[in-house]
């Protein structure tokens, strides 16, 4: 902050620091300059260059923001990297470019059935919702489950049912279908007879949205939402209302929200595995990271994930062309990338 | 084998070695004598000493003993461990003493819901079912689901959809309600409003059945099926059905079956975990099981675990006051035990 003022010429600085007094009054107010709070979203890998319209990465970076800018006005008025996760993946969520909530790809019957997580690093409490049909917000569902319920994972009717006792209100199913997605789905009807590479099945599951936080008091929290799998089979479920699998947090290790071809991510236990390779190897997030992603690649799966350990330190890794993934620190400050750089 | 032929007298000697041929056969043909395979199996922790009756205990004796002579039979001629431990679980689903395919614990509802999942330590395949109410052996839907299908997890009707695709003859849910089961339940809804004890609780979700298996190429293969908890709500899902969580298996370091809370055996990955412990940490399957279950034991969890890794070392550890296990060796010896030697 102070750099970019500096940066400036005098009339100018004096306005902006006025302008910024507002906004940053309460990192001044409750945390000091050492605090080291994080969000990192992931929007899905199993993005590919040739695919990508620029009109939807157009609109995909904007909700992307939003939810990052959403997550960081928690975490930096000293809120809990819960409320930040929820929070981020909401909007994520109801924007209709995303594999989650509004907007989930299609099943092989033309519905929509999502899955989600949430897992809180201090506490290791987790909850989880699987193949819901009219749930806004799965993300809060998941939430829900933790908080409100003896259970971690709760699917299908008694899901909904559980959500609705908990006063939150039932959607239509047709609430989540975009004209985007049954276009998608009916090109992939047609397609359907030819033989599937890794690439390809890890595209249909492109777009699960995820995110892991750090708060103020150090705290770590991951959740993942998703439609799963274009044209998957009725019921299907992927990893990402596994615990263990598409979502973990433990503060001693890391925080962790997968995406990818979530059946290989299951049988690894991506998750758990990048928080294990830390705590009984010693090894960096980074380095936990690289081995875990490795793992899934030699079983031929398709994916990546976004982890982060208690200090802040970030991997984003990947094996697809791409993964959408944004990260905004205590400065503000916010990097939103796609592709390699 | 010859150690007990050369204790007794020559004529009773010669009428055992005659009655032998026949059942070592297949032994002496296929395997030689550093064959090392093995079976173990559990019908679930939460035994309590002053509620397991003589007769109860008798029929799961006996059962145990029938599952066990049966996986036995396929791993002595060369059979797959997968086999062995699917034929081993189908003997315990359709026995009315255990809480797994008939004979299931009852929902809040009434009803029955079961899970279960099956993996292959040597290609790391997986496959679980949840949530299910008219399938007569969940474990063969969770092999199916493994095999025939390109997905690791199915849930509720869809997997019901999925399995009758199979040729797989559904059963309607009276088939799996006993008698015992209904008086359990009725005396747990007027309990209801009292407050509930962690061991209340791992009492609750007594009987899950789990079998690991190594056969003579070495290969090890974990499967886990359950009714669930008693009381839970409907669309609740434990640990059972979950890869990494209730069930593990990996040929490099061990298969694991887990029964319990199933709550804090998913946050804590317990399967995955004992894995890992043993991959990351060089430690033995006995104190990887000991370091894992001291994590449940930690959240407040109370169940236990059966372990194997690929040279038939075994680990059995439980916090509660019994569980239910039993172990046949490449010899067909057979131990049974419920409670702390």
């Amino acid at each position: 902050m102070r750099i970019l003022i500096a940066m400036v010429g005098w009339p100018l600085r004096a306005i902006l620091a006025v302008l910024m007094l507002g906004a940053m009054s309460n990192d001044s107010r409750g945390a000091d300059s050492t605090t080291n709070f994080v969000l990192v979203l992931h929007g899905g890998a199993g993005v590919w260059r040739n695919e990508l319209t620029p009109e939807r990465e157009k609109e995909s970076r904007a909700a992307m923001r939003a939810a990052l800018v959403a997550g960081h006005a928690i975490l930096r008025t000293n809120g809990k990297s819960l409320d930040a996760v929820e929070a981020a993946i909401r909007i994520l969520e109801d924007s209709p470019v995303f594999n989650a909530g509004k907007g989930s790809v299609l099943t092989a019957e033309g519905t929509v059935e999502m899955d989600a997580s949430i897992m809180e690093g201090a506490t290791k409490k987790a909850g989880a919702v699987a193949s819901v049909k009219r749930i806004k917000n799965p993300i809060t569902a998941a939430r829900l489950v933790m908080e409100k319920s003896p259970h971690v994972m709760m699917v299908g009717e008694g899901a909904e049912k559980f959500v609705k006792e908990q006063d939150v209100k039932l959607v239509p199913p047709s609430y989540f279908i975009t004209p985007f997605r049954k276009e998608e789905w009916e090109r992939a009807k047609q397609k359907k007879s030819a033989k599937r590479s890794a690439e390809a099945e890890a595209r249909d599951a492109i777009g699960t949205v995820g995110a892991v936080a750090l708060d103020t008091r150090g705290h770590l929290a991951a959740g993942t939402s998703t439609g799963g799998m274009l044209n998957k089979k009725f019921g299907r479920v992927g990893d990402s209302p596994i615990i263990g699998a598409g979502t973990y947090a433990n503060n001693g290790t890391c925080a962790v929200s997968c995406t990818g071809h979530g059946e290989y991510f299951i049988r690894s236990a991506v998750a758990h595995d990048v928080s294990a390779l830390m705590e009984y190897k010693g090894l960096s997030v980074r380095a936990a990271g690289e081995q875990a992603l490795a793992k899934v690649d030699q079983l031929g799966g398709k994916g990546g994930f976004i982890a982060m350990d208690a200090r802040g330190n970030i991997a984003m890794p990947f094996n697809t062309d791409g993964m959408f993934r944004g990260v905004i620190r205590a400065n503000g400050e916010i990097t939103i990338t796609v592709f390699r750089e």
